[in-house]
């Protein structure tokens, strides 16, 4: 598809709001004083303290109905797909879109960026993925290539029909990745979502392990679209604001992508996955009927050459023994970005008029504060 | 093995103690006013609230070592072998022994008692399956049977290597297994067993949907094993507690059990089992590396026969739309009755002169309530 | 992408020459007196022999390099989406593209056509089948879809890279689709690909059950694409004919799509789906490591409404006690169809000047009838 | 239980037996000219060809009604539960007793020897298997350890409702391990199966990877124990043998057991297992609904310590790249092994005075000869 000038303003568009959510400088749950979990956070307390890493996000939004846009994960900076890396995707309920799961889980490999989006753009985002990497330089012989993009349903506040993302939005959100601070809330492929009846959105967190326990680094980032009875830091924030009931809709997905800098093989790496959907459940998700729940974990210790002179890839290993702590800073971060995203979002309004409004922080602290759940 | 006077001792030792606990009437979680999530419990707040469902246990307690049991739970009441039940067994952590997954992944049923004992008597309570199986009237040309045991390891108040656990035992329990309240704590499969450094044990606990949801009842029972850093109704007890250093053992396991009287089928079945999982995560959880967490889910709406004179079963099976509620109540119930068995639970020496204590429960409620966390 | 002048030549290229091939009359292995295990095939030895089943198939063939196209299954003739069918996927080897897997696996249903195409092609055929359910009368509400599209990879005889499949290729072949006999060989997704080192392509047969083993019709169709040393009718041909060096490619993938009248859930049809997998070995190939070989099992007994003002489906399921037979009726089906799709297939010269043979049909002939393996 | 003289003397019968059966120096159909697939065997064609693998083998013949035994396989003359093997366990059809499934899934290890026997045996083969683990030398500290016993159904020509396998006939099979050539036919877990209307039993082969595709060894061990059409080298020996109807009982179960030195990790041995089951599809076999068909596949490459000082192993694994040959090896061997028990098998009269009789070897060979099917 040709890019018009439309496009490239929506794309200048997505690119400023990101830069804007990121000025506004909102305070997180942490600098409230809230708490999830024992275990210390990295430096910026986001996927990217992962090292090499790197996000890039696209927001759509334009006119009364579109909200929506890309968010794009790169677990290190050579070429993807001559340097796989080890991954796993972990399926907590399966009604969701996210294509590339049966060769991550038969080959244990990763060879694109991850990107997320909404339900009905993963095709044009698969595509873009193929584009990316067909014309990298290096992939002059790439015939196959295994697209990893993840989705939730943004079609309560988008106008998820129209189909407004296109191959450049993914593009340019791969381009644009970077490290250091992620953008959370109304950005990406955040931007129209909805979390427990509040405006969801995009969020990220992390863990580093004291160097007893390896020191290594788990950083996980989410695209909250889901339903049930939110839980912060435990305390049951959904029933104390009246956000329970059957009547609100319990459906919609949740995307988490956790990458760490432990040496895990994929069958680890499928365990630490599924602990980020024990984090969801820690927020009061509840993996509805109809909610697309999975976790791609990759790691970033190590990669595995396309290519190789040898048959043999040489490989140091965490044991089996050692993961447990990497478990537990998993689901602490998983909890904490769902929540981030929560306090990062705004009140939206969208198409058809709907509107969803953000989570009311300031009543939100002092009722954990009184509670004793802040510090 | 002959059945000696001793072992008629140990037995009637565990009956004796099984009443005593129940006589103790402890209080529960709910009667100090904590409460897990928003749905209802049923009239006994127990697994035995699924009509027709009973539970016997045996608790086996002998001189300074032997600190174990046996807790047996049966679907119906009729003979489970020719009328199979609809079943799933989910796998939250694979670290474990517990027998009879293949046969309920592979044909959708279960056909023995559900019996849950430590982790070195797994084979004796499988040969107790099949004595039990081939014995009942009806079973005369039974060649083939798939007995379900699962476990824990109680390993660090039990002498496990001794492998106190008899057939008369597993026998018992089932011959034993009654509706109505179901003892918790210090019984049965969870004599010995260790949770979040506490004394854990059984716990049960149900819920009831409104009719609006479909009416049906969902019980949990658990035998908690397992580490984390413990929540209770959310509330970092184990935080509070100091309970949470990697230095103490994370490890163990749960064994969880959910029955139901919705007409689900085998795939929702093992949704549902998956909730229960989450239900885990919400008590701090973390499914450690060590740690064999497993969910086998039961219906009782209706059953499959054995043999049968037509090719067809005629099913009247709930619709994928209308499971939503019924995974929310797995989550609770699976909460409570984990918090449940630790409220039960007793200060415990055993084997090698360990101790492990109960969980303080009046600091733990004082410190609820000022959270405002009891109602 | 908008259609043009070229394209539309294309597509009516591409049914022109579905046309021609049926023309042709090729003389299928049954014909020669080859026999693939024991049960008898439906009519037209086709998965159109289930009852309400259509096929339809576009070929894209363009200068010298395009050798590819798709191929369309629709399970019966109503919205696909309002009226899903049980379905089931099995992985056989998963280094695939194969989108759709995880919602098929949650819910056990289908609710588009299944289409088969080239690899890169996925991501156009994902979005056309999405464009096909939004505009369909009825579905004006839906918001999420998700579409099954399989793939092998036809990339040494089509410029792959290329991505020469249009949204319009899709919808035609879907449109175009109908009962009655079905093209083998070089046509849809058959087009470009290579099977035993010999042109493969498209190929379908079926079985008929007798009456009392319940009277049902199982109907395969395959794309073939794969890698092994080949066998017909057990008979080691590829050995004869010197095609099984590991200098020749063993890798390729192989897409299966099996189609019964019997009344199975989804746990059953994913036993059966299994079994395809089995014929597939039947024939000498060996899922190597680069083989995406996957099976889709739709059973047309039943289907379940998207909406309904009732919680409960009621249905009449076929017995695990009785699957036995359509297991052997999938794995025979198979079987026969790969060879079906050997025996129809042309020798192709294609992208880069490659050439592929087409089986030597009257060679093997000769031989297995020396052997008595005709009748 | 406690050894008493009779059996002893069973366990002395068992051991003569095997002898025996070696002594007989039955053809194998390889001797006969038969050939399976392209690669060639290992110097015996058996299980042993691998380096350091061990077999025993107890057969259990007690007076008319008993035919019944235990194999045991051990992957390393070390102590198995101090160094555990890659490991992992295919599925091919669950309707079987397999245990120890969970923990190989979970942690890709195994840790004691491989026990066969008959299904409702196998509480007694774990429980042996504990003993044997517990009382090692080394072991004083182990309290929790995963037996992984495999099971077929001989109950029609063994009284299987008795039990008549005792502790010591395990520990015994395990303590006679050893290496060089292996007994097949009525020997072991064989004595009393049955294979496709014929007496089935132990079989056994191997494939040697030329240098230039690894020089590895892929060893295989079934008993054999089910239905469908026999086919031996392709040829449809049972069509041509009249032993394919329905009427015919097409269930029973298949246990594979595949050793590697190839260094292949846990996700790799599962996808070399699951080519294992393509072999038994070879021979005709369908995975009947009540067919328990499970593949246990191991690494002899290397070991992982159960303690360690480092919290990371360094291993040389084979790349994904390098699989196919040994895929195309285990299923070849596979094949091979399940042709061997049947060659190997004699007539056999059991319990009730059922009689199963032995394949007709010499008029198999005369129609394979006549076929040009031996070279």
């Amino acid at each position: 598809m040709p890019i018009t000038l439309r496009t490239l303003c929506l794309v200048n568009l997505g690119v400023f709001l990101t830069t804007m959510t990121l000025a506004q400088s909102v305070k997180r749950p942490r600098e409230y004083g809230i708490r999830f979990g024992v275990l210390p956070t990295g430096p910026l307390n986001a996927i990217t303290d992962v090292a090499g890493v790197r996000v890039g996000q696209v927001t759509v939004q334009q006119g009364a109905s579109v909200r929506t846009g890309v968010t794009a994960i790169l677990p290190h900076t050579g070429n993807l797909f001559q340097q796989k890396s080890p991954a796993a995707i972990y399926i907590g309920n399966g009604f969701g879109k996210l294509t590339g799961y049966s060769q991550v889980e038969e080959l244990g490999t990763l060879e694109t960026p991850i990107v997320l989006t909404n339900t009905l753009s993963v095709p044009t985002a698969t595509d873009a993925l193929i584009d990316y990497t067909l014309r990298q330089p290096g992939n002059e012989q790439v015939r196959s290539v295994n697209p990893v993009v993840g989705e939730t349903n943004d079609g309560f506040l988008n106008d998820v029909r129209g189909r407004h993302i296109t191959k450049q939005h993914v593009l340019t959100a791969i381009q644009e990745a970077k490290t250091g601070p992620v953008a959370e809330g109304n950005v990406g492929a955040g931007t129209g979502t909805v979390c427990f009846g509040f405006k969801g959105g995009i969020g990220t967190s992390s863990r580093k392990l004291p160097s007893s326990l390896g020191g290594y680094t788990v950083g996980v980032l989410v695209q909250t679209n889901f339903g049930g009875v939110l839980q912060i830091a435990g305390m049951p924030v959904g029933v104390e604001l009246g956000k329970y009931s059957f009547k609100e809709n319990l459906d919609g997905s949740c995307m988490m992508v956790v990458l760490t800098d432990a040496p895990l093989d994929a069958r680890n790496l499928k365990r630490l996955a599924k602990r980020a959907f024990m984090g969801l459940a820690k927020t009061g998700g509840i993996a509805s009927n109809g909610s697309g729940d999975y976790v791609i974990a990759v790691s970033t210790a190590y990669q595995l050459p396309h290519d190789s002179k040898t048959s043999l890839d040489t490989l140091a290993l965490l044991r089996n023994d050692n993961t447990s702590a990497l478990f537990m800073a998993a689901i602490e971060a998983t909890e904490e970005a769902i929540v981030n995203s929560l306090f990062a979002a705004k009140t939206t309004v969208g198409d058809q008029g709907h509107q969803v409004d953000a989570l009311p922080v300031p009543r939100v602290f002092d009722w954990l504060k009184k509670a004793g759940q802040t510090r």
